[in-house]
């Protein structure tokens, strides 16, 4: 039982969110059905939701009250479940489990989870586009968001920090490097989801440069408890392969800081995430919560 | 030399789109260089660059006059390209060579081709919004069309059809399945490069689905030649291995209808395709040209 205020919107977020999920995604008796099935076993594996949440909480801290920043939303949850389809095949990471359950190519084939990550990055632009269409969102906003996504999930952000991971780019073992791989590979993502919430809602520049600021802390916040996680967790509870990142031979922050240092640096990037907040006062303290949460997951 | 003027248009049309992808990709020495030499690798190999030379051509039929409609129009060729690496891969076709080069997998590794395919896909949202933004495109008609191509690229267009022809789906032997995979596979890009060009000229619809049914008719037209030659060409002429749909186990034009039949399919689309643009009159002489140049091209 949620039992917080915090607890109460996380669910009630997440819950809207599954179900537009369910909306937008083609059902599985669409032809060709193989791939529909494949592309929904990714998306329902039980996933956080945070970008998700991150843009929805954005938007109605912003004002917004419509419904319409749903499929924008979702946008942004099919591209990160498309980046960990192809992540986690045998050419990138090898993984054979994922939040608990089998990974996408182990139980379609590698051709079909090359093909499913691929429909879900091209969905995902459908979402914040063609499905937003008849909404009362100006299209200048969609356009204006639709290619800043594009942007931190291409080569200048996500594709290019998982170059930088399975190249081993980040071998050098320099706190900087780590911490740029890891804004290209998760951070970037996070800053536009906040990003895109406050745009759609219609928010001023100084507004989104502050969900960019908390967005930034929030995904090294959020990487290096990963990384804790990884060494200090176990498989059920993380629901894959823990040590893995040793295994992988990947540099991780408690690997290079030592796991005091790297608590001490999640929290200070989580001191920084609420102080990014402080002009939207009172109204925020979702994402102020959310923060905190953060440092105390287990999974 | 070029004699015709349909060969002088043409090449003065590969010429500013090939100018334009060199500016429009990231540069080799930016980071990660290995992932944009990879992408540029691919880009570069020498296409024909149909679908940019059909929206180009589209928007100036439609009395466009700006160089505003590069980036959309290298847009789709990025969106081509990216499917042509991801087709080549080991786990899909397992193909060495395209245009007469190595695959990108086959110089760059499995890995690095699945992500610079995963790269120049979202580069081509960019191409499509962020990058063409400063142009004097209504955002209204980029979202629009931008909207649209996810679609065509997606499940229910390009992804779909890889999907269907991978999976086996095409083996039932009928016509209408594999031209409704052929038309998923590579007439919906075909057709909505038509249908883009138009929209941002800020054509109105009837004048948008008249390209439409071109794009639709030329499509086919394009994949049943394609298919003959590779029954009838040679390596070296192709730069890609011939017979291999034999070897491959697809089902093609000509072995379902014979060689002879096959051509007068093509011939007939062919006819369909200019018998589409007559509304548009004399401006619509170079894609008249085009369709004729289809039936006779060796490669």
């Amino acid at each position: 039982m949620p039992s917080s205020r915090f607890e109460v919107s996380l669910l009630e977020k997440k819950e809207r969110i599954d179900q537009s999920l369910e909306r937008l995604l083609p059902k599985p008796d669409v032809a060709p059905p193989i791939l529909h099935e494949s592309m929904r076993y990714s998306v329902f594996a039980g996933g956080k939701r945070l970008r998700p949440i991150l843009a929805l909480a954005a938007y109605e801290i912003c004002g917004g009250r419509e419904e319409v920043i749903l499929p924008v939303a979702c946008g942004l949850e099919l591209i990160h479940t498309y980046s960990l389809i192809h992540d986690d095949l045998p050419c990138m990471d090898d993984d054979d489990l994922r939040r608990g359950q089998p990974t996408n190519h182990r139980v379609y084939g590698e051709a079909m989870a090359v093909l499913a990550g691929d429909a879900l990055l091209t969905l995902a632009f459908e979402c914040f586009l063609g499905r937003g269409m008849n909404a009362p969102i100006p299209y200048e906003r969609l356009g204006w968001i639709a290619g800043r996504i594009a942007s931190a999930a291409g080569s200048p952000g996500l594709v290019g920090g998982q170059v930088m991971d399975v190249g081993g780019f980040s071998q050098d073992r320099q706190l900087e490097t780590l911490e740029s791989t890891c804004r290209l590979k998760t951070g970037r993502l996070i800053e536009v989801s906040l990003e895109s919430g406050a745009i759609v809602a219609g928010a001023d520049d100084s507004i989104v440069s502050a969900f960019s600021r908390y967005g930034r802390a929030l995904g090294l916040a959020f990487q290096i408890t990963d990384d804790i996680l990884n060494v200090t967790g176990d498989t059920k509870t993380m629901g894959k392969a823990v040590h893995s990142d040793a295994s992988h031979h990947k540099v991780t922050f408690p690997e290079l800081l030592g796991l005091d240092q790297a608590r001490s640096h999640a929290h200070r990037q989580v001191e920084e995430a609420k102080q990014a907040l402080s002009p939207m006062g009172e109204p925020a303290w979702f994402l102020t919560d959310l923060a905190d949460h953060l440092l105390e997951r287990q999974s």
